[in-house]
């Protein structure tokens, strides 16, 4: 690299404080804009696949585009290929947030750009972090062996799937430390036929044999929660065939259906054969911050392997490079804390509150029209509904195929977005709420397209 | 959650387009103004553990705070407790960096808030990141085959890691489908001393044994390049004795002395004993983009499997979930982008360029004074030096302690932050350029602070 000379480079300055105000106000303009404009885009792209392609030169820029050409060019040939994940009118998948608070507190993580892989490298980063992981801790009314003032503690992980990996390293190491031979391909791992299937992935990373990831089978008859009882059966048969049982993961709001596992009684099996016991609560853990949601709260509280850790242990300072997959780290921290800050437990609670009104709206909806039927009960701000007419006996219904078909014509109006799912074996349609945007004159221009959509797919079929 | 009702939520708005207007304006203000003043802090925190404890109350705040307290809360209670990783002066482990393009771009990025899974998901999140992963490619001068519009593909991991434990997976289950007994107990992996230390946390992940992560000794005759003919020996030796090497991780700027290891001889190795070779170009990867640092691109271009994957043979969509350990990901590609168009290629070189220029001033500082000397050639923008002043031979010299002091004095003086290591058993100081803001007038200050720290420790010893 001798050669890598100073060629008298010319001036560059990528932070010229004046031009970094101006455009940044000119950014915060046009997310303004599109925020304000954002229900006349179709909420699923309807765009090809490879549509980007032609849109830009195959080599990078070799001198600097005009910021205006770049706005322009996010404007007219990204735009199209976005699906609106923030539009008022997506009710797909479970939808993504955001708030001014969530912005700024993220503007400021970028500023800082702090790397806090070790209390050292930024203090206030882990620190922050520590006072905002026991600061929901509380408002999930969590014991104290789950804070960092108690003998636990928290950790920001970037995915579900993060989370996942690290406790099952965790569980797999301390299993491999007891056997002589460190069979890997004895210990075995337990979940729903419900549970994400990132966990099956993150097992697979960690190395658990594929044939040794247990699904256990859910039914509609248990509203699609996993029955402690199977586990334990699974678990005994396990055993007796000389395998391990290592791992049991518990979710709270599935994502097909929002299903709860019973904590409690999962826990006690769980406890019973020495396994780690995981809640994935991804989705419906943010609803725990309302008192009423109290009974699930109240079942986690039974499981003192969770998150519990060799560093919860110390008294010294945390390390959090120690508590996840990489090393390099944001301050992701000051984002949650600015929402705490700004907005308060109250109003996150009243927020939840009304993604869950909005959701009961909905339901009404669809119980009120009697080719409708709901297929699972809803628990929190998601309705699984299906088309399924009466009809007379001679004529068979072809309910999956008509709810295909509603899907298709409803999401290609561009006027929302909803996804499917298949519980038990029943086809079915997720209408999920929960994009800040989203009130209740979406909800309603919502159902007059699907109801439209089933004049439309019945008509078809007749 | 029956009773997760509906209990007449009051007005909260957490996404109000002129409040988000106003207090984005302000958080841009407070960010500059941040900028302009970040000279004035200590680089490195001098925050003692706990500090942050008592100025925030235990409990989340019930109702929201002012956005104005809010903001006065960063600049009075997380401030002194910050490493200012942007600041001018400093020079420790790698700085990080900032850009009104990079700011930017992570602005629209958090506004459209896509999660983008798979390809439906959000279309122009996919085909941006493929754009602009064939961009770097280009720029980088890697074959064809390295890049989408070839027969292979890149993806933007949140971290090193990441990258590692992927590929480690790869290389683990390949081995894995073609041994009977599944015994992961018998896999090999080999790396160097300088390797950095999240490469042996990601095998640990994957499940290697600890045992069988080879760490090879380097040393200063071959400035901590890993040598080819000892990873042949080591892997000759692991076949003799019935194990299989499965991967081996080479370096191109080791994060302790920028050490390159000689990729080529080391893809011979790789590719006679059918291993797996990544190569972690972390650091030294950006001075790629400079065409007289084509010794080392080239190299890299003799290693096929790098890269390679099933997806990427494909010919349909790409679904980023399958590159990465998690399921969630964030428009990162428009960032990327955004630096590619708002800068162009040429002043991205210069920018680089820039850097080793200010790093070589550095270096020429350090020739001139005869107490200090440098301990390995500098090739990028790290400087690695010490002091060790001509003494009288019957006077032993503590090199490593009289460093350790140097070190802590400057430090102590919040003027510059630089970090250590030690390679081939010599303690050295690392002086580290690259934070966007750092000038010549704050490498010749850095000089004059360390150069009076040395006369600080020098006398202090005498």
């Amino acid at each position: 690299m001798g050669s890598l000379e100073d060629r008298n480079p010319h001036h560059f300055n990528p932070l010229d404080l004046e031009e970094f105000r101006t455009q940044a106000y000119q950014t915060i303009d046009f997310i303004i804009n599109y925020y304000q404009n954002i229900e006349t885009f179709p909420v699923l792209s309807q765009a090809q696949p490879g549509f980007l392609k032609s849109s830009f030169p195959n080599t990078p820029p070799n001198k600097p585009q005009p910021f205006q050409t770049t706005l322009q060019d996010v404007q007219t040939k990204l735009m199209p290929g976005l699906t609106h994940w923030l539009s008022p009118n997506f009710f797909a998948y479970f939808p993504s947030t955001i708030s001014t608070a969530g912005f700024l507190g993220e503007m400021l993580c970028t500023a800082f750009n702090t790397v806090g892989f070790n209390w050292l490298a930024s203090p206030a980063s882990t620190e922050l972090e520590i006072l905002v992981m026991d600061w929901m801790a509380k408002m999930l009314r969590l014991p104290e062996t789950f804070m960092f003032c108690g003998s636990g503690g928290g950790v920001l992980h970037g995915t579900t799937s993060e989370a996942m990996l690290c406790t099952l390293v965790a569980a797999r190491d301390r299993a491999l430390a007891v056997d002589p031979n460190r069979d890997v391909n004895k210990l075995v791992v337990y979940g729903s036929d419900q549970t994400h299937s990132t966990y099956a992935k993150a097992c697979k990373i960690a190395g658990i044999a594929p044939e040794n990831i247990r699904t256990i089978c859910t039914t509609l008859g248990s509203e699609f929660g996993l029955e402690p009882r199977l586990v334990s059966e699974a678990m005994e048969a396990d055993v007796a065939a000389g395998l391990k049982p290592i791992y049991l993961c518990a979710t709270v709001g599935t994502t097909s259906s929002t299903a709860v596992d019973p904590v409690d009684g999962l826990a006690d099996v769980a406890r019973r054969f020495g396994v780690w016991f995981h809640v994935d609560a991804a989705y419906a853990g943010s609803a725990c911050i309302c008192p009423e949601a109290g009974l699930i709260t109240g079942s986690l509280s039974t499981d003192p392997e969770y998150l519990k850790n060799k560093q919860s242990e110390s008294n010294s300072v945390v390390d959090f490079k120690d508590w996840q997959v990489g090393t390099g780290r944001r301050f992701k921290a000051i984002r949650l804390w600015m929402i705490f800050q700004m907005y308060g437990v109250a109003n996150l609670q009243s927020h939840i509150r009304s993604d869950i009104h909005l959701a009961k709206g909905f339901e009404k909806m669809v119980n009120s029209d009697s080719r409708f039927e709901i297929v699972v009960p809803r628990r929190f701000a998601l309705v699984c509904f299906r088309l399924n007419p009466p009809r007379p006996k001679s004529k068979p219904k072809p309910v999956e195929l008509l709810n295909r078909k509603l899907l298709e014509w409803v999401n290609s109006t561009g006027r929302l977005y909803m996804t499917h799912s298949i519980v038990g074996g029943i086809y079915f349609l997720r209408f999920a709420v929960g994009a800040t945007l989203t009130e209740d004159r979406h909800v309603a221009a919502a159902w007059e397209v699907i109801s439209e959509g089933a004049d439309h797919v019945l008509r078809d079929e007749s």
